[in-house]
């Protein structure tokens, strides 16, 4: 089967590019491809906190909604945020425009960096966790993790490279049905702790008050945060819509906008009823059992909708990885359309989505997956780091820019490199908000680095300066490239002459051999036809042959060298670099290859790839032109 | 570093090919290098027979002695029948030339599938048996076994890489110091067994006689047979020296009869010597420990010797791998030469050995070393076989020629194919021995067939056919070529003319592409710049640049096609198609490719590759010529 023939079957048609506007997603749709990490941290965002507070015992748990609510404050205070951001940058501006506009090159960078590991890390982390949940059903399967895991990342990848419509549909029904059965949950819990409609109410847990630890001063405020930057994980992802807002339908910002917050609600209904109720119910954290789980059997009494939730819990944390490949590609494109990540990562592909991003994106995160075994727990402290950084960069942005916007008069309008900003009313507030934002982002940002730096951190600490530098160096290479083709200062006497030359190096005279020097001739008249003898009668039977076609050889020059060595292509690459170096200095010096080409690709391997070899020898000189003149054979293996 | 002071370093400066007559080997070296397998073969072979006679109960292992002197009694025929080979077939004389010269082709490539399928498996075999020797001493690095089974195969084929004469000198140690060892351990065996000069004599295994299992009629014959054939595992390898004859140093015929002489004679002297001592000694297969071992320790009381005997036994396990390395390639260099397999393997390298067969050796031996896990006791089944066919093959062809000498009258001399025959006397007595060998060696090879055919016999009996296939395959293709390139028929009217076109696919006007046109306007009045424009404000900026050089543009066309894809190879390369079609059909149509070339191998990543892909697109097309003119920038990453 024809290679193009399976792409068609597995990637669908090509669309056109006119048709770009076409793939949009609605709100529906657009929610489900950004939201699915976000949603999916309900679950167990809870929990995190819970784990650290269980320290002190189980009485510290009842600390557990207030820093709950802390954290849905933040969330809030990162999604009003974000939609400024997307409201001031319409063209889509993640941490990384932003900081471009407002910060300069280098903290948009910081930012880039930071966001590109955790978009890795979010594929890798995610499924890794899903294999989890298969693995902790089937514990059989524990043995081919790795393999399963690699697995959904091909399916994942294969999605998205069939379309951003198509992939919005296909993960539309986990996510809504996650969200569902949640909030499901919820309000039933809800109504039978309040006993409302008259429900039958339900009893909390009955508590072992166990022997509390207590902790005092700079200890217990330490601890409270470690809880607080552990509920935190429910802000990964509530950024991605901030860099997507170009794959939405027009009009882009207001639909980003309101998805964004339509997102932010629903996560945080989930985060505030699972932490509210998990609270009163009395839960505690337990290896076997996620607090998701406990809450749901308890309120439902483990029916229809139990396995309902666990099933879809299950398949949203796989699908929280679509998140990075949202994410991933486009930033990469950002950064590819500004020269800091090779070009090519700006195309799109068949379907107009950034398909090289995505395979890159998936290659890396499968690599993650194979050195840490599919093992998310060694994931983690390497996880959410770059997020929040990012957070407090984009948040730092904002702050400059509505700087900026406070300081216009009414009806003033001003362009920044990137975007155009007019003057709004409430700036200097919006701009109290920012900081407190980029403030409390980087608290948490420093949290999680300190408290996880020796279990991994250090590695994100080493890759975001190390991603910094391949930019740099990737933009460097570019402008200098430019600078060697630029056209700005060409005179004619700049081109290089081509000299009136053509070598033909040959091994025997064939109907391949002859075509190579009758094209020789027709664009030169000083031809030398260059043969390397390693044997005597290698030799004789070359000058036998030669002279039996006269009409083709006479009004051209055969040079043979004689060599006791087998590798022949050092002799003829050193008559070429000789000729063009003392006869034809600085002159484009020809080289016409007889490539003798089997129509079976199989059978090139019954073949001296001479011809390949001194292609890829030559190309390394900058003066020599190669003529591949084809002799196609059709022969079969 | 550069890769070829790497190799240099490695391989040793290269050998002229004058050289050849110099890197002959003397007796004491070729010795070395082809008998370490025949002569490691006294590590098992008396083993072989008595493990199968222990079937029958211990007082069956009377008969090891007379089967091993029936087993000794063909070695001697094969290596006679060899001798004869060698003098008649001085440019080295296999099997698979003497069957070639004597009973067609088919019959010499049945030969040589045989033969190459068992010098892979000398190789994985005997690797794999000396890395057992390893891990019954070092039990933990039986993990490893795969691993270090591999690296001594890379280790072997480093050192035969390094050249025949050199690879002679080292593997000389071990194969004498094992002959050395074993031979005065058989001799104090012989004084102390017979108590002679006054040496402590040496008293039997105390043997408690277990019951006798009774086999009558065919089932003991076969039984017989079977321990036979179990002793012919002393036969593989002993043809070595018929293939290399070319190896030896002049008179190369009498110094290679001199030295498989002097090979049978160590080989055998062991064999029957072990064979009667262990006879004598009533000694008993077992699983934990050789009969090498018992025999040498009951016979020295493990001192020294004992030690120097088991440190040589497990090197020259390891280096009977060597015999393969001299086989294989030479073998598949011949049937090279012949068009049987890809002309390469006649290609000899820098230091004047076969390199493309050593490498395609160590990679097919690698692959069955990992397949089998190192296990040589699940390979043997597939082993040997092959040796026996080909003796069997060899000795039907000697017994043809030995025919033909016969009929020449004294004085007398004919040519055959391949070699020059005169009158000998005692011709027909050497027919007989000839016909025996044949007779005795293809019974062998029907035991060993019969006997492994389940347990994996049957995978070199669709080996060979399948060889066979790959043989007259390649020599097909090699003929249809040879037929194509033919210029026995050639009229100036056959050769291609070619079109006045030059075809330039362009992305943008720069120093690279103004090079280019400028090259094309040298060779064609007809140059046609060529762009494929995705959107408006591309093709803008080119025709905004174009206009710019009127100098260079004045006089050429310059195409641009809109193009609502992202694939634009397509386009250029359909644009090209149709031209050579339409406008020059059956002529030689030209495309310059401008081809920017980063200096740094590592910055072609960061440039798309459509310079490449073109050309490869482009290759299949028999009448276009690709011209290549490079760009170079010197940019670093």
């Amino acid at each position: 089967m024809d290679p193009t023939h399976i792409k068609r079957f597995l990637i669908g048609k090509p669309f056109p590019t006119s048709r770009d506007i076409h793939e949009r997603l609605d709100k529906v749709r657009a929610l489900a491809v950004f939201a699915s990490d976000p949603i999916s941290s309900n679950a167990y965002a809870t929990e995190a906190i819970m784990s650290v507070l269980l320290i002190l015992g189980s009485a510290a748990l009842s600390m557990t909604l207030p820093i709950g609510l802390a954290v849905a404050g933040l969330v809030l205070l990162v999604i009003s945020s974000y939609v400024q951001t997307i409201l001031h940058y319409p063209d889509g501006g993640g941490a990384y425009t932003v900081a471009k506009d407002n910060l300069g090159t280098f903290a948009s960078l910081v930012a880039a960096a930071a966001l590109l590991t955790d978009y890795i890390l979010t594929v890798s982390v995610s499924v890794s966790a899903g294999v989890r949940a298969i693995t902790s059903a089937v514990p059989a399967a524990f043995e081919y993790r790795v393999i399963i895991a690699i697995a959904a990342i091909i399916f994942i990848t294969w999605i998205n490279l069939r379309g951003v419509r198509e992939s919005g549909t296909v993960f539309a029904i986990p996510t809504y049905a996650f969200f569902g059965g949640v909030l499901l949950v919820i309000l039933i819990g809800l109504l039978r702790h309040f006993g409302l409609f008259g429900v039958s109410p339900i009893t909390p847990v009955e508590q072992e008050v166990a022997a509390s630890r207590s902790l005092v001063g700079f200890a217990y405020i330490w601890l409270l945060l470690r809880a607080f930057a552990g509920g935190c994980t429910a802000l990964t992802g509530i950024e991605a819509i901030s860099n997507g807002v170009q794959a939405f339908k027009p009009p882009e910002s207001k639909n980003a906008a309101v998805t964004m917050v339509a997102m932010g609600a629903m996560a945080m209904s989930l985060f505030v009823g699972i932490t509210f109720l998990a609270t009163q119910l009395h839960l505690i954290p337990q290896e076997a059992e996620s607090i998701l789980s406990q809450l749901t059997r308890r309120i439902t009494g483990g029916g229809f909708l139990y396995y309902w939730v666990q099933f879809f819990t299950a398949m949203i944390l796989f699908l929280a990885a679509n998140t990075g490949y949202q994410d991933f590609p486009r930033l990469s494109s950002f950064l590819a359309k500004d020269d800091f990540l090779p070009r090519w990562m700006q195309n799109r592909g068949d379907r107009l989505v950034y398909s090289s991003g995505i395979i890159v994106l998936a290659a890396v995160a499968s690599a993650i997956v194979f050195v840490f075994q599919a093992d998310e727990i060694a994931m983690l402290p390497l996880y959410a780091l770059g997020v929040m950084l990012s957070f407090s960069i984009s948040q730092a942005g904002m702050f400059h820019l509505m700087g900026r916007i406070a300081h216009l008069k009414p009806g003033e309008t001003m362009r920044t490199s990137v975007t155009e900003i007019h003057y709004e009313r409430n700036a200097t507030w919006k701009r109290v908000l920012n900081a407190i934002g980029a403030g409390a982002t980087f608290v948490v940002f420093i949290i999680l680095t300190s408290t996880k730096f020796v279990e991994g951190a250090w590695i994100v600490a080493l890759l975001i300066p190390a991603l910094m530098y391949i930019f740099y160096a990737v933009r460097r290479h570019y402008e200098r490239v430019a600078a060697a083709l630029s056209t700005g200062d060409l005179s004619m006497d700049d081109i290089t002459e081509v000299a009136n030359v053509v070598v033909i190096p040959i091994a025997d005279i064939h109907r391949g051999t002859i075509l190579a020097i009758e094209y020789a001739k027709r664009i030169s008249s000083d031809v030398r036809v260059l043969s390397i003898t390693t044997a005597p009668e290698i030799e004789e039977r070359l000058l036998r042959r030669w002279n039996r076609f006269p009409e083709i050889t006479s009004d051209i020059q055969l040079i043979t060298i004689e060599y006791d060595y087998r590798d022949i292509l050092n002799p003829l690459v050193q008559y070429i670099e000789k000729l063009n170096r003392e006869e034809f200095p600085d002159q484009l010096t020809t080289v016409v290859v007889p490539e003798f080409i089997p129509e079976h690709r199989l059978a090139s391997i019954l073949h001296n790839q001479t011809a390949n070899r001194l292609r890829w020898r030559l190309r390394e000189h900058k003066d020599i032109v190669i003529i591949d003149v084809p002799f196609h054979i059709d022969s079969q293996l």
